[in-house]
């Protein structure tokens, strides 16, 4: 899908039921082995400095791919900045992070490796950990077709598994592709409502979202302690405070609480406050029920995950030290 | 099995192998959707005053029932008193935790949900919680008849499902089946030495241990910095001093750190001590090596868990503050 910054991107409606929205559908794997070391290292606590943290912490597959907290929890109980997005269906989306600055899933993984805030670990260690459990060696072999390990494979084969981590059969979809009856007269509603309204300016394509970036405030500013300032961070632009990637709505029913900063913790809040601050709208509580029952229509099947068995630390393996003397700085 | 506390109990002796061992058998469940609730409940961050710690945070089914940690971290980044033991194959030993606290799984569920240095909750608290999330109800009333939630339920459904956490099949268990071919002679080697040289004095039974407590340095006292007194925090008497349950040795290859202050990081290490210690002998490198290969034979297959997708929090449900200000005393 062709995603155009900050415009409704054209490609993004589909042709067959003329909205501008796709249905998820599963995607095809090419390289099995590579998803399957890829879900073992999104489990793996051993990524982290403490032994502790696993992507799947923040990124919970349990919890539609999130913690459902404000901000997330790191190494030394650190709290970090920033709402942790949801994993599933992030494939697709025109960046990963909220500020985007990450490409793709892959380069997306190496950043909680190494932040202190998060795994804390670095990507030296997270190398020298993994190449020395000796049980990896035959996966990376399947996956790569040789044993050696290194940050761009590990956080490769990260990014093939989430490319799995779809959520196909929502009851949205499943209206989208002809079932009238898969969601009600009052979802329906929403969802023209949604439509007219002007959220799916932002929110289209087969996410609902993911596809631009936009101020969070467009028609009135946006009031948060939070200190994040979105893409300025990395342009450095001055215009740029305060823009993100529209979050994707796939599944929100599942990854409250809301926004850059989480502070709205239902539906209801985040649509009222979109309303007003994007659109200038007041919507009306029967408005803001309808929308929020069209989102609701948006949970899909979870991935069904086998977890999988980790292999035992080798001679070699460094030791875990969780409550090792904190750092200047951390 | 009948246990006898500090003796080697007769019923542990398999009468068709003639072996102070019995297989590890699959477990029968008579009401899945308890164990499923349970399943559910052992993944179920919720639990925890945090919102962010499980069950599995300490016993991850991904590595061996374990953290392999020395301690484990809790709420805060609390930094645990003492090594968290598997919870594979635990049922069936003759109480739980280290020092026998608990005589059930439901029982032992109980006590981390509500610890400040892990879970950090209240019983109270997390009986709330659950309660609030609307997707629960159908669960329990599956599990028990109706929707009624208690701490008791809870930890019931949690102890259920920890239940079937067995790992049968390990090279041994197909050797004591009759596979003569199912170990090397090398481990034979180590089994017999491991029998021979009092080992199995206290390591018997279908799981190799849980079936007695005894002195930590019944010859040589153990020295540790370890500040917990074992037993004699229980009974308050002085002779229970370093008295722990016997550790279970199934799968632990993949337990370590061992002891109960996670001392030993190898298997040589901890089969070194404990002839030492236990049994007043000093194992030569080669005897060491065939014990440690012997125990590589227990690892058994790891339960096979479709990871759980758990319902999202209702209306009514507590705010999650992972880093409200901590309360004096933690």
């Amino acid at each position: 899908m062709t995603a155009v910054v900050g415009l409704l991107s054209l490609a993004s409606f589909s042709a067959s039921a003329a909205e501008p929205v796709d249905p998820i559908e599963p995607v095809e794997v090419k390289n099995p082995a590579l998803v399957e070391l890829g879900k073992m290292l999104f489990f793996e606590p051993r990524l982290s400095r403490s032994g502790f943290i696993s992507c799947n912490s923040c990124h919970n597959l349990a919890t539609g791919g999130v913690d459902n907290l404000k901000t997330s929890i790191g190494d030394y109980w650190a709290q970090g900045p920033i709402n942790s997005p949801t994993v599933l269906n992030s494939y697709g989306q025109i960046a990963q992070f909220w500020n985007g600055r990450a490409k793709t899933l892959a380069e997306q993984a190496a950043g909680p490796i190494a932040n202190p805030l998060e795994m804390g670990s670095t990507h030296e260690h997270a190398v020298k950990v993994i190449s020395s459990i000796p049980g990896y060696a035959e996966y990376f072999k399947k996956a790569f077709g040789d044993e050696k390990v290194d940050i761009a494979r590990i956080t490769e084969a990260i990014g093939e598994f989430e490319r799995t981590l779809v959520t196909p059969n929502a009851r949205f979809d499943k209206w989208l592709k002809g079932d009238k009856n898969a969601i009600t007269a009052e979802e329906l509603k929403g969802y023209e409502l949604f439509k007219s309204s002007g959220c799916m300016i932002c929110h289209n394509g087969a996410q609902l979202g993911g596809q631009s970036f936009q101020k969070m405030g467009s028609i009135r500013p946006y009031q948060t302690t939070n200190t994040d300032e979105g893409v300025k961070a990395i342009s450095g632009r001055d215009q740029d405070r305060m823009t993100f990637k529209v979050p994707l709505l796939r599944n929100v029913e599942l990854t409250y609480p809301y926004f850059h900063d989480g502070e709205a913790e239902t539906l209801e809040e985040a649509v009222e406050v979109m309303g007003d601050i994007q659109l200038g709208k007041r919507y009306t509580k029967e408005e803001t029920a309808r929308i929020v029952a069209f989102l609701k229509t948006l949970t899909g099947d979870q991935p069904k995950i086998v977890y999988p068995v980790l292999p035992p630390n080798g001679p070699d393996t460094p030791k875990f030290e969780p409550w090792a003397p904190k750092p200047e700085g951390k």
